[in-house]
């Protein structure tokens, strides 16, 4: 049933076919429509993915779904933040056209049994970590994309790795839609944003400022002309282990395009990184491109 | 690029983004799309299937591809029918409006790596013997409908595992389509039309009619009251090793919506077997239903 949710000023579809339905008449009138898949706790990093999308095309469809598949069993889905109407607030003064909200029994039936599986780009760093949260990932968004059938779908580049899977997700299996990779938004003094910066302490808040330090030595390594990644990588660790409180769980320098290890740095690499501050695993990541620009995928 | 074949009144399309544009174009028309996929090496059972999309759909796609991932390394992908030419004059004739016949290296580029997975109901029967069989079925179909963007997708009971495979894909994925399961056609003979039959030796042609006795065997135990699956299973085992060229693969009596195991059968059942003649491998089943009527799944 379509359920508008009480005082926003937005359509909020509940099952795929009422989702579809709405995209289906929008196409029709020759409109088109960008997808911004989220799991809500909406921060500027999300709102950011919905204004380009709202810039870019005609009708902006926020999707909120905290998705269990793609949490691993001593993982957070239980306590992850979930507040729908602010969420959808904020997604309307961002742009947002419609949003798809979809509750877990829609989405998983009992007998669910299909899923869809990126065997190469997903199995390191974060693969190796969670072991099924990409195949999570990449099942929970075939279907968001089969339900709002976006002409372009928006992710952040915080989740570099997901945003590579997606990306060979699409190609793979000719989704007709563009995947469209957006900036790492940051707090001011650096750390990037995610809703899970809210499980932070006063103290981890200010360690967990670590990552984005260890991607500035990177960044000034490279500059200063080092491309080994194993020299590169070792001084990040160097750096991060500093903060007592900070457990890295990988520190990689990795092809940027496909995250395949290399030898030195001769395309863009990327820099990636997972640490874990007091109980909450952060994650973020720096492009080093050869031709020192920047490489937007 | 669309290559239209010498002398076929029908248009050709070549990559999926070609054969999304058609669709699209077509369906901004208003027009529903059906879409027939096949391995080409057309018979009547996929002539049959062609028909009842024209009747049911303003505009048929046949899709021809001989899909490699759904072979096994000893099967017979290199040796398997192909003739396309022929194949489109035919499915013109039985009412196809539009054809995809993309080649290997468009459907699978060098580091494919995304595979759509279903892991219940494909893993008995055929899954056992062919163990990646329907991953690539999956797989390839996933494909074929987001290239195609049916209405409607016709498949033929013979296959009756993958029938029900794909219709619980497109309910997990919420494919925006309806599968439709259409009887299986036979020589005069009970012989279910097969691409494969072309394999068969005069003699092997002849002993291949096990295959239908021993379902005539099943459903007549059935009308005379035995409910008992293993029983059912055992007289249609015994049936066929009378056949000595006739080496059975499997001969399974399961629930008819899921195919999970049964005691007995009080809801419709479904008879399947795989049984390889000489050194073709060739299926068949029925479906028992306790109502009386045949149940059109």
């Amino acid at each position: 049933m379509t359920v508008a949710a009480k005082n926003i000023p937005i359509t909020v579809f509940r099952t795929p076919s009422e989702m579809q339905a709405w995209s289906r008449d929008r196409r029709r009138e020759g409109k088109t429509i960008g997808c911004v898949p989220t799991m809500g706790a909406l921060h500027d990093g999300h709102l950011s993915l919905i204004r380009a999308s709202a810039a870019g095309c005609d009708e902006t469809i926020v999707t909120i779904f905290v998705n269990p598949t793609q949490f691993g069993p001593d993982e957070d889905l239980g306590k992850y933040p979930r507040d729908e109407a602010s969420d959808l607030k904020l997604a309307v003064a961002a742009g947002a056209t419609s949003a798809y909200c979809p509750a877990v029994e829609v989405m998983y039936p009992e007998n669910s049994s299909v899923h869809v599986v990126e065997v190469n780009i997903s199995t390191g760093l974060c693969g190796e970590s969670r072991p099924f949260h990409f195949r999570g990932v990449t099942t929970v968004v075939s279907k968001l994309f089969n339900a709002c059938l976006p002409d372009r779908a928006y992710f952040g580049m915080k989740d570099y790795q997901q945003l590579l899977v997606l990306r060979r997700m699409v190609r793979d299996l000719d989704f007709l839609l563009e995947i469209v990779g957006c900036p790492i938004v940051r707090e001011p003094d650096g750390l990037a944003m995610s809703s899970r910066n809210k499980y932070l302490t006063d103290k981890a808040r200010v360690d967990a400022l670590c990552l984005r330090k260890g991607l500035d030595i990177a960044e000034q390594a490279f500059e200063n002309g080092i491309r080994d990644p194993k020299v590169i990588g070792e001084m990040v660790r160097d750096s991060i282990k500093q903060v007592e409180s900070a457990e890295i769980d990988y520190i990689e320098c990795r092809d940027a395009e496909d995250l395949s290890e290399i030898e030195t740095i001769e395309n863009p690499a990327v820099v990636a990184l997972a640490v874990t501050i007091g109980k909450t695993r952060l994650i973020d990541n720096t492009v080093l491109s050869p031709d020192k620009e920047r490489k937007d995928v």
